[in-house]
């Protein structure tokens, strides 16, 4: 076995064989494969993509590179959701508890964000006293009595894939399908749920532009879970505005205390929901997510969780000292708010990062106060830019000032939810 | 600018601008682009391409990363020639003096072998006392006053493709034209040679397998150097079967001097004197190399080119200590004599390199004794396979012994040039 043949052979449009995909991802994950082989691979995997046993191997073969946690033996059945990520993606910290109080173990292992797109272990530190690093012991405790965990995932759950990820962004080789949903299905699997369902997003605020791409990567990754043994479903869902209104850490948390005591957006509990009922029925449980919401269950179990790992909302969530209007310029109907230009606004205000080891703000960002479908006068206030640092204000007003678009009339009211991909044992959606 | 752009805008098929170009060269051959992110960018051109003035600026930022020799104000017009390498091609070693003696000034800047096609400094290395390395002073002076000079290129001649070169070996995009076209040609233009022909070879012997390959390869490169003020034409010629009798380094050493004396194999002649006619052509000059070569001036030229390097050819050509012959299983006519196959024996008989660090044999190598065309009876020999270590001869014997195939009647003569690329301000062939 050697590299370069390997390259050539995916290069000249063969479908690797199983033992040079283990060799390969063994072999680089040993640093015994150089960088420069593994980008050279990518780029060929990029242009001449990768069969679905292929895939398959070599996503064993990511997982194989560490750890595969094991979660039997719970008394509750495990199931976790993943997004592709998108602007205002608050999601997880309503659902996992949500989920939990509803009878499962929810196991979400996370990651901190990178560019326009936020991390749930960024949000879950603007929490003050919140810790992201949890024994695997520990884990196992809190899943069985609380439910709900987020946690940063261990550096040994998937090794290969922290690897290639790092080398892949900084040598163009990210946009790739099967390369994507390899590294999302590695890192999902190892981490040793029963059931996953994948919030697959798409439009201008979310990594996959257009529908065909998000179908597919959606349809890939479903495939991969279930021949890896987790029941696996997906909803493609819009990423087209700002999720909810919040964009920033502190006012994310914000936001899902809202949700979780019964108001915030309805876009935000619309989606929460639909996820929470796909989970649940691939977890095979019963129960009602919308009746459980608005008990204030799932806030009870969010608050255990927040606690069970040295957190504490009773101070508040902290909020920015510095803040600016932008206000309509002109009346009428809110079309659109732009996720990308506001995800990219939060990122500049300081809640992103540019590079990993950056650090971000807990409480810069953006509230969107007007949303699609809502109505405004000339001058009223539509977003509101939250800062440490006054300095940032000002360049970031001018950017995200034309996210919002004004027009006569109403815009037709659009479902979050675009498609749902079931795992192949349950039935279809007409 | 940054790598991870550029790399993109080549993966998504755009033509790369001037300034992008010219940033990542000089950026990567101060290790400040990163190997990983050059052999993305290498693998992205092996599947996108590079247009024709994309291309040339791409050579023009390979030439600009090291010196270009200034050879103006000789006596002599300068011509240089170009092989894509061959099995058994010793052409350089009868053409420079040839084409010296005929009032040219020959700069043939060379390499040494890797795989199964040797290398130029490899073949004079076996003259005992010979030594590749010239300054650059001594090299003005002897083409001035001898004509021809064959040496080794100083690191800084277009030391971008040397980096360049080395990754894209372990990273399979070698097999990339305009690539290889930019890689040659950055070579050759940094040299300072007014005029360049190319003999680009076609064949199973050859880098091109195919003709359609070496047709691109050979008008790419002919474009390339007109481009950039040198005039430059090609030969697309066959490489199925061995060039002369002789492949290794001593070997081809003797049957280049038998050529230089009136004699050799007539195909070797027949290359040579093609070759010789163009670059006359491009240097401006008349004379017949026929007559030239028969009349001893060549000879003559190369025994002063090599004694003003330190050889001497007064005790012979040394020769190998171990020998084994091959003999037809069948009476015919010799129909081919794979060089690929004669390459790789000859090669691991020791008169090759695997990595550019090992050494080679001055004397192993492979004579053919039957060529194609000759009629030979059963158990007459037909290769004769030299050694310095005699336990490599059986496992080669193996190995080549199915390189000649013998059939009941003569195969067709075949001519060695398969077409003629002429420099686009000279008259095109009909």
């Amino acid at each position: 076995m050697n590299a370069r043949d390997i390259i050539i052979a995916k290069r000249d449009g063969f479908r690797l064989t199983d033992e040079q995909i283990d060799w390969f991802i063994a072999a680089y994950t040993a640093d015994e494969v150089a960088d420069e082989q593994a980008s050279a691979l990518a780029m060929a995997v990029y242009f001449n993509g990768m069969e679905p046993t292929e895939l398959a191997r070599w996503t064993s073969a990511m997982i194989e590179s560490g750890q595969r946690l094991d979660l039997s033996g719970l008394s509750r059945p495990t199931v976790d959701k993943h997004s592709t990520g998108g602007v205002g993606d608050k999601i997880s910290l309503i659902l996992v508890p949500l989920v939990a109080a509803c009878g499962a173990a929810v196991p979400q292992l996370s990651g901190r964000g990178l560019g326009h797109t936020g991390g749930t272990l960024d949000k879950m530190e603007a929490i003050p006293g919140w810790q992201a690093q949890l024994p695997p012991d520990r884990m196992r405790e809190l899943l069985d009595s609380i439910g709900g965990v987020i946690a940063g995932a261990s550096a040994d759950l998937a090794p290969a894939d922290r690897k290639m990820y790092a080398l892949r962004d900084v040598t163009g080789t990210i946009e790739s399908i099967p390369l994507i949903a390899s590294s999302i299905m590695s890192k999902k699997i190892a981490e040793g749920t029963d059931a996953l369902v994948l919030d697959v997003k798409v439009g201008r605020g979310a990594f996959m532009a257009d529908f065909a791409a998000a179908d597919e990567l959606a349809r890939t990754m479903v495939r991969l879970g279930n021949d890896h043994g987790v029941a696996t479903s997906a909803l493609v869902t819009r990423m087209d505005d700002v999720l909810g209104r919040a964009a920033g850490n502190a006012l994310e948390v914000q936001e899902s205390l809202d949700v979780l005591a019964g108001g915030g957006p309805p876009d935000v509990v619309e989606l929460t929901l639909a996820l929470a009922e796909e989970m649940l029925v691939l977890a095979g449980l019963d129960g009602n997510p919308a009746e459980v919401l608005a008990s204030g269950e799932a806030l009870a179990v969010f608050e255990k969780m927040v606690s069970a790992q040295g957190g504490s909302l009773d101070a508040g969530i902290p909020v920015a000292e510095y803040r600016e209007t932008i206000t309509a310029a002109e009346a009428g109907f809110v079309q659109s708010v732009d996720a990308r230009r506001v995800g990219v606004g939060a990122w500049r205000l300081g809640a992103g990062r540019a590079r990993k080891e950056d650090s971000v703000s807990a409480t810069a960002g953006i509230m969107c106060l007007a949303k699609p479908g809502d109505q405004v006068a000339a001058g009223e206030p539509i977003l509101e830019l939250h800062a440490d640092r006054p300095e940032l204000l000002e360049p970031v007003a001018e950017l995200v000032a034309s996210s919002v678009s004004i027009g006569p009339d109403a815009p037709p009211a659009q479902s979050i939810v675009i498609e749902r991909i079931l795992a192949p044992s349950l039935p279809q959606s007409p």
